[in-house]
């Protein structure tokens, strides 16, 4: 068996490059060839008949070779230490990438590099080429803030942003529509939208940069969240950026995928700066599949381990609670993790754990849509989907603070907070599912959530 | 042309019998015959190439004929003063009926009958006959508590329940699914649905009578309406009840309807009660019918200016105001009527109020539904519907109070809550009407209001 040399490294404040990467998708079509995600670069008509894509082979494996030790990391003022790895040997890694070994072994050894590798963040310039859209702040600007988070993280989002709608865009044959939008009050976004295609009936990735003075509603939010802002003048200068995306797919096998990575920072009276990160990726299946749920889990629990032992464990239990539907006593569905207030044990390390999440997204989904795009369906699993659908609208109208902070503030872009919503859904009276069906498998999990690896 | 005379009485806290009524379905199906609504009565496949309903013809008429007088009223202590009609000479007015005038003519007169007459409220029993299920409360409690608000105003919603899903249940064939339920901390409620059935793609029609003790929570949102509550050892004796119903055709030429009229109690410490009225009925069309919009106002109107020439005017500017879709900019519908808090000028004159209403409900809808039943339409038309029918839910469960309250509330009944959310709905990424069209001719009056009569 072919392994891959981990070598722990000392935490530094600024990343190292080992081996330059181009975006995971990026990765996936141009340095392995379609082959690490089959159903990638091929149109979808010629997926009909195919046998799913065996994942399960693969993915699970990485997770018992994967090597962590944090006895060793800085104590640190925040709740969390982390260990970080970093491959080595980029030259022997290239070389077993180009081997003939079989293309699902390939595919993990990427998956375990992409995601293990602190990457050279490069030239902006050069970078901004792979995007779906200019950068929403002037790249000159970008250029001379290279090293400021705010220009990281803004280069990760897109880079997020463009990796999934482009692999997305693959499996679908279709194209995204992107709009590039302008808030009056400072910044903007990017929103990319592909609906009632082939495979997804609404798939939005969303970019947005936003800046200018807290308003008071929010500033009051951060204040009940215990964040103590010493306003100028009754000022907050802030800046908030994130990448969001919901894919909703016509397919009931196929499971619906929400993700979000964002940054916050805000400035107080005496200059000093206040940030945090926040983000989540969690799965909304239709109907059941162990497997599909094992590895969503086991990828997510391998971008969290890199940093720290108990980022899986408590993130998870953080997902199952957010995404609850009260009145329904149930969840919106099988979770994954959900993280907020980010902000230690250092800034470097947040964003570095932030980056290998905002990475994991790819990897976690795009094996699963490829699974099942050829699976056969019934006019009663479509109905069935539909109903879920509807307790995802609900989730989304009624409890998704991100949602309802989105409505509630003027200047929002309110087609993009609501690019979440599917494009069809259904409310039917005391629906319940009857026992020993699929259905009600689905309902016992939402109601009774599990541990997945 | 046929007149009826119409005298002004004086303000009485009885109700006084001029002619005993049963509920208005039944008064539309046996005593004028099915030609009253001339699609009552008639299986639904009988309607297909029929010409629609003219009640243009008829309806705007009374409007008309209306006499006013508000000047000799009582001076109150509320906001509003009444003046109060009742129809004379029963023989004389069941004569006319009986003679030979066209049914349109007919029709008219029975409305203003109806909808002008202060009615026996009858024996208990026998009007529970007509109930869609026995009362929430034991009949013999009713009858025990004939003269109570409490009582008069659960045989009125029961009522009206069983006139409304009656006269939907005729004009669709189909059969309305009752179910009794319970609530631990007492009371309870009928629900009838009607789901995915000819005309209807849901039709729920619900009655709750609820008490106990007012939650904290509950008491909080009187007091910041301005109540103050005098608990005794923190505990505040409560009953509420109320009809409520959204009707989702599916055909797009038949608008949505929804109506909810309410009655709360509050018994402070000293036993004193405090009591208010609320409600209203407004109506969500997808294409706009200046003929309906004309129609609907007119005759809730008709059933306002009874009580008081003002009630019209603010609580048609109440409903434009709260069904309002902050986030987008629109309407919910073309409106209708809405109020609440309503506790003036007399317990007896604000139920007389409400009573009007609730009996105008089957007059407002059905010769609307009548006349678009067999309205052929294209699936564009459908689709357009159901992007409406995604803004319905939009409002409901983002800003709909009753819906916020009773997502939050502990016991309830989540499935009456969302009984009003439609079978199915759409939701598409920047959908914009063209000019010109119907469809934006539509969100014209969903943005800026008009005034219909």
């Amino acid at each position: 068996m072919l392994t891959i040399t981990l070598t722990r490294l000392q935490t530094t404040t600024k990343s190292t490059a080992r081996i330059r990467f181009k975006p995971i998708w990026e990765a996936a079509l141009h340095h392995q060839g379609a082959d690490l995600y089959p159903c990638l670069g091929r149109p979808y008509s010629s997926f009909r008949g195919q046998t799913s894509l065996p994942f399960s082979k693969w993915f699970p494996r990485f997770v018992s070779t994967r090597l962590m030790s944090h006895g060793t990391a800085k104590a640190t003022s925040g709740r969390y230490r982390k260990g970080l790895f970093l491959v080595t040997g980029a030259a022997t890694v290239a070389g077993i990438l180009a081997a003939g070994v079989s293309h699902f072994q390939r595919a993990e050894m990427a998956s375990r590099i992409i995601m293990q590798t602190e990457t050279d963040e490069g030239d902006i310039l050069e970078r901004c080429k792979s995007f779906m859209s200019a950068p929403v702040t002037d790249v000159e600007v970008l250029q001379q803030r290279k090293d400021q988070m705010t220009t990281r993280m803004e280069m990760l989002i897109l880079e997020t942003q463009a990796a999934f709608c482009k692999a997305l865009a693959q499996v679908d044959g279709g194209t995204f529509k992107v709009d590039r939008w302008q808030r009056k009050e400072g910044g903007g976004g990017i929103s990319c939208v592909l609906q009632d295609s082939k495979v997804f009936e609404k798939a939005g990735v969303n970019v947005s940069v936003v800046m200018g003075n807290l308003p008071e509603e929010a500033a009051k939010q951060m204040r009940s969240r215990g964040k103590v802002l010493k306003a100028k003048d009754g000022k907050l200068p802030f800046c908030a950026m994130g990448v969001s995306s919901v894919i909703h797919p016509k397919n009931p096998h196929i499971p619906t995928v929400h993700f979000n990575y964002r940054y916050f920072e805000i400035e107080e009276a005496d200059g000093t700066k206040q940030w945090w990160f926040g983000g989540g990726t969690d799965l909304t299946p239709t109907y059941l599949d162990q497997e599909d749920a094992v590895h969503f889990h086991a990828t997510l629990k391998k971008a969290c381990d890199e940093h720290h032992p108990q980022y899986y464990p408590d993130f998870k239990k953080w997902c199952d609670r957010y995404f609850y539907i009260n009145h329904r006593n149930e969840r919106r569905g099988i979770g994954g993790i959900f993280f907020d207030d980010l902000d230690s044990p250092s800034q470097e390390e947040a964003f570095a754990f932030v980056k290998s999440c905002a990475r994991s997204v790819v990897p976690c989904y795009l094996p699963i849509v490829c699974k099942h795009v050829d699976d056969s369906f019934s006019p009663e699993q479509k109905a069935w989907q539909q109903l879920r659908r509807g307790r995802y609208v609900e989730f989304n109208l009624v409890y998704d603070r991100g949602t309802k902070f989105g409505l509630a503030t003027p200047g929002s872009r309110i087609e993009s907070i609501l690019m979440s919503l599917p494009l069809t859904a259904r409310w039917e009276y005391m629906h319940e599912p009857p026992k020993g069906t699929k259905e009600a498998e689905m309902m016992e999990v939402l109601r009774d959530p599990k541990e997945w690896v």
